[in-house]
């Protein structure tokens, strides 16, 4: 029998939140798993690392199944300690979440989730970042499961291309509402911010940040549109940022000509 | 003749550091200029928004020359902030930096100052950011204004294609070896992380992030093969972080068969 994966674990909503002590329950049936996860809620943190300030980690006992290191930094530091200062070899696969709330289409770049999976993938280990539409603390992540449990051991089997990570979120219905899982490309779509602004019991004034999700795509093949009708999306994700086809004509412009200024 | 653009300007150094105040006096050149700006470094922050805290603004005069504000959030937060509550128009172009430090290749990812060009991006503005070869606070900057003033202005005259900002890196020699600016891709690199553990004064165990860049990639279309050899890089940067081509490879998977798990 093969031996079982090394799978590391973490998150960016903390190692006590029920989304990763969910994820958690679902790898212990696939592999060893080693948790490294912040020691408290890193959201909308994108992709921060700590450069400036110290990093405290601590082994902490859960649930007494497997070991966890509790960490001060970012979603991006638990992956650099636990590759460089944990773990004895390297993990088979790193899984990250599954978060409270959607790390869909645009939601991907503020995303702590996808930065520990974006980390993963940059040292060159199988990554998945998993998500569920529902912010709440008290969220119900059953029917997440066999859908995390399935990609995983995908994953698993067929590898993942060089630079390439998973960004999964799984919509907020019923388990038996869901049409099974689709591979999507990240949608158009932004945050239409608004300002909330108020006045500090000293007289000054501060903002909160507030605003609505906008899809300004149309597409049938992107994650908004799979997560609407009732699917598990799996979108492919690098982190070779370069608009590769924008390469050429850049090159039209009067870079380096006399009279460029 | 045509009006002057309107140019935000940001950064993750914080309104004081040199290298903002070098760019707002290159931009002065161009146009007219609006500066919101991090009341402090946000190095290595990311693609962070700050949704858990409270933010706050002040006008600030620094050298009498052109409105500022400085701002208790991130460089994305300063974007979203200027856009909403502080200009009456949309910026003709947002421009980041000039960072005190590479952003080139894979650190495009945990840049500060990138993040702020790319969220003036997702708001359909064109944008910038800029950055030296030089982690010094006090380092020279001189030599940057004309390759500064050039992008920016060439930037105006074309557009910008929708969905793509450019990320501009100086080599830290004399202007005099600068051989040009060269268009590039993101070089494939990463960062090997060494953590150097102490103990505090309490005894406890803590880490400091070390490390040492690694460049794998000896492809001479690169940003890193440019600035090693003397070269400004321009890297076109997207923000469809989709890996569109492993979606084909991605359906090939048994994601929904009755045997997946």
């Amino acid at each position: 029998m093969p031996k079982r994966p090394l799978i590391l674990v973490t998150n960016d909503d903390g190692i006590t939140a029920p989304g990763i002590r969910t994820l958690i329950s679902v790898m212990n049936k696939i592999g060893d798993v080693v948790v490294v996860a912040p020691d408290g809620p890193q959201s909308g943190m994108g992709h921060a690392i700590t450069v400036n300030d110290t990093l405290y980690l601590e082994k902490v006992d859960i649930d007494g199944k497997q070991p966890e290191y509790s960490c001060s930094g970012t979603p991006a530091d638990c992956v650099k300690l636990a590759v460089r200062e944990i773990l004895d070899r390297r993990p088979d696969i790193c899984v990250s979440g599954i978060n409270h709330g959607s790390n869909s289409s645009i939601n991907v770049i503020y995303s702590g989730t996808m930065s520990a999976a974006l980390e993963a993938g940059i040292e060159g280990i199988p990554a998945i970042g998993f998500s569920l539409l529902d912010y709440n603390w008290n969220a119900n992540f059953e029917h997440c499961k066999t859908y995390v449990e399935t990609v995983t051991r995908q994953a698993l089997k067929h590898g993942m291309a060089k630079g390439v990570v998973l960004n999964v979120n799984l919509p907020n219905i019923e388990e038996k509402e869901i049409k099974g899982i689709k591979v999507c490309r990240q949608a158009r779509a932004n945050w239409e911010e608004e300002f909330d602004k108020r006045t500090n019991p000293m007289g000054r004034e501060y903002y909160w940040l507030a605003g609505k999700f906008v899809n300004m795509d149309n597409g049938e093949d992107t994650d908004e549109w799979a997560l609407e009708n009732g699917y598990v999306s799996v979108v492919p994700v690098q982190f070779d940022m370069t608009a590769h086809r924008e390469i050429q004509n850049l090159n039209t412009w009067n870079l380096n000509g006399k009279d460029a200024n």
